[in-house]
């Protein structure tokens, strides 16, 4: 009944790797067992996710490993460009898309690459309102310094980097941006749950409200919402429903 | 959000078919709820499958519609085979397969035609305590009836119609039963949840408290336990997590 355990180190591309992987306090249980039993150590530290980015890259720093960061890599979001290309090979004209945005990586890889085979595909990034970092932060022009309150969306919440390079590319690709309630995103994870007997954790619940705050404007076209994982916790689900 | 819905008729390869389904009046709401957007008519008639499947045979006659079983019937049994060959598909060699039973149509199917592909695999079927019918029916060689009580599992619920022919290909095919309590199949259901974030019905659960019964004897083999759907409603889900 448990899933698979993968005992570290782990091998990528046949390659033995030990992978440390830092998270902030609140991050949801269920996603913190998934990546343990993916091989990888966790350790908690701030409560921020910006804190633990600054946290982790000074322990790589001082222990001679390298620090690869969820969002600000230029590699990671080619990697979740792959996403886009899974889109693109199942579905011909995407009209628009809906994608949870914390750091800006996943919008920028999947923006990124969908874009290039539609240019004038809307791209709507979806925000909670009790972590809208990356809305703030283009609406100001520069990359804001501003904390993040508890949401049902830990996979989004936290600040970003200064100097990440998703903030121009979510300039560039970004048409609009979605903020979204708690409430809205509990509602919107409940009817996904009823409707498709489909777990789905908190960023992916703003993502689907976010396309509801535009759905006026959706009727009729091709539209693409990624549930973004389902690392959501039982007290949390308990909660949702 | 929602799911899409179908309006009937129902196309099939091309035909229109008006279909309208009985069923009992405790069956998960998230399944009739599902079958409705799937384009059919749902009717509830009795509390034990089988009122329901006598009920909906003689209304087929009095009104010249075509009666399909939803186990008695070799065509809808040779559909559910196909699961086998998927899982062929996707795995060399299978030691031990664990399947829900109710009717026996799923278990007929699938377990049939993966004994052509590994003669020696072993088939567990699993029930509830609560409605046990086919096993208890094995075990007196011929098909009793007998009531089922409520059980989280109520798509294997219900008595079997006489003469049904999943009664011989079980005995056949079936080496042995794992009987499951209320309270395994809950806990089962729960550590699947949470293990690997994906919703599973009643029915499921039973499966896998099945292989839980026999986890020892599978030490090192290969086994299949066949999720067989996730219709599950909210209140079902609350009661469980």
């Amino acid at each position: 009944m448990q899933a698979q355990v993968i005992e570290p180190p782990v091998k990528l591309s046949g390659v033995s790797v030990n992978i440390l992987l830092f998270i902030f306090s609140w991050a949801s249980s269920a996603k913190v067992d998934a990546i343990r039993r993916a091989g990888a150590e966790v350790q908690h530290f701030g409560t921020d996710g910006l804190d633990t980015e600054e946290h982790a890259r000074q322990y790589a720093i001082d222990n001679a490993m390298t620090y690869v960061s969820p969002y600000n890599d230029a590699d990671v979001i080619v990697g979740q460009a792959s996403c886009g290309v899974e889109i693109a090979n199942q579905i011909n004209n995407v009209d628009a898309l809906f994608v949870a945005v914390g750091g800006g990586g996943l919008i920028a890889g999947v923006a990124g690459f969908l874009r290039s085979v539609n240019p004038r595909m809307q791209v709507i990034g979806c925000q909670p309102t009790a972590a809208p970092i990356m809305a703030a932060s283009i609406k100001a022009r520069r990359l804001l310094d501003m904390p993040s309150e508890t949401t049902l969306s830990d996979g989004t919440a936290g600040a970003i980097e200064a100097g990440a390079i998703t903030f121009d590319l979510c300039q560039k690709l970004v048409d609009d941006y979605a903020l979204v309630p708690e409430e809205e995103i509990a509602l919107a994870m409940r009817e996904f749950i009823d409707a498709h007997h489909m777990l789905l954790e908190g960023a992916a619940g703003v993502a689907l409200a976010g396309l509801k705050q535009f759905s006026q404007h959706c009727q009729g076209r091709n539209v693409v919402v990624i549930i973004c994982g389902a690392n959501i916790n039982r007290d949390t689900l308990r909660k949702i429903i």
